[in-house]
């Protein structure tokens, strides 16, 4: 996605432990006329797979993921992170290790919100090892949903969750996907 | 706003503690749709201010906010919140008491997207003590930003910070004010 591209050129800046921030435009401070484009991006991206809802994550996933519920006119189910503690009968739950933080924690979502069987897309801000994401996927196979496609606004393919999850048959379908920081960004090319 | 009301109506429902559950429209699942009228009446409500930006915090003011942003144009601050510990030297910071959750917390914004004498809506889902709110306008104050006014989704008046605030001059704005949770939901009438 060009527009996105140019703008993580001209305004994200590279912090030690290979982060890319963002925060002028995706998080801290988000520009919604942009994330009104990747709502119709991904609508563009997942249009086919005809979703029911659309699955993200605390805080940062909410924008991009509010954006293309829009787009398609369907709920935005928000998980929720919590510290790893007891466990509500009523949640489907998933572990996840977070290297940033150097700590696990769990990701909730309601049993209410998950149905069995309705299709599922998932959306969410970054993908760098995938195991936020992973707890994402897990939760959608614990509910007996069906997972029909997953859109990252930018993937940080040397860390290789994204290529994973494409080895397993995941649908996924990133934005950006930035093969480097150090020494400068540097992008893949990609078909779409 | 009657459309929240009557949402309010069918399908909140009430927990100890004076909490009102909204979750399958407001947090946990977020009816787009809603929100988008949502952030259209604070435009209605708010456009005579003009504010530059629009300021919420963590995670469940930025549904509305975005709405918000959206219907004026201008870009969408998502303050951080951290338990309390050390501060960094590039961000305006807040202490706050949650009685939620029995404990301090800090609300952050960096100090590179609130500018001196730049108009700030503040915009978020609750106003119960106000405690939370307190943060964000401490911070406003702090960044020498000009409050132009405070937009809530829904007030519970029972908790005293709304009527508060508007004691000391805020141009408060709450969409739905209710005010007693025991023995049945009771909407406080409003002239706008």
């Amino acid at each position: 996605m060009e527009l996105l591209k140019q703008r993580i050129l001209e305004e994200a800046t590279t912090l030690p432990g290979d982060v890319l921030n963002t925060d002028s435009f995706m998080s801290h401070q988000v520009d919604v006329a942009l994330m009104d484009a990747i709502g119709e991006e991904f609508f563009r991206l997942f249009c086919g797979v005809r979703p029911d809802k659309i699955l993200t994550v605390e805080s940062f996933g909410i924008p991009a993921a509010m954006a293309t519920a829009r787009c398609f006119g369907v709920p935005c189910i928000v998980a929720r992170k919590q510290q790893t503690g007891r466990v509500l009968e009523d949640v489907y739950a998933a572990h996840v290790f977070s290297y940033v933080h150097k700590q696990d924690y769990q990701v909730l979502v309601s049993r209410l919100y998950l149905e069995r069987g309705s299709r599922i897309l998932v959306v969410d801000d970054f993908l760098s090892s995938g195991n936020a994401l992973g707890g994402l996927l897990e939760i959608v196979a614990k509910a007996g949903a069906q997972l029909c496609g997953v859109g990252i606004v930018i993937e940080k393919a040397f860390q290789h969750g994204g290529d994973e999850l494409r080895s397993r048959g995941v649908n996924l379908k990133s934005l950006c996907i930035i093969e480097g920081i150090e020494g400068g960004l540097t992008f893949r090319e990609q078909p779409h």
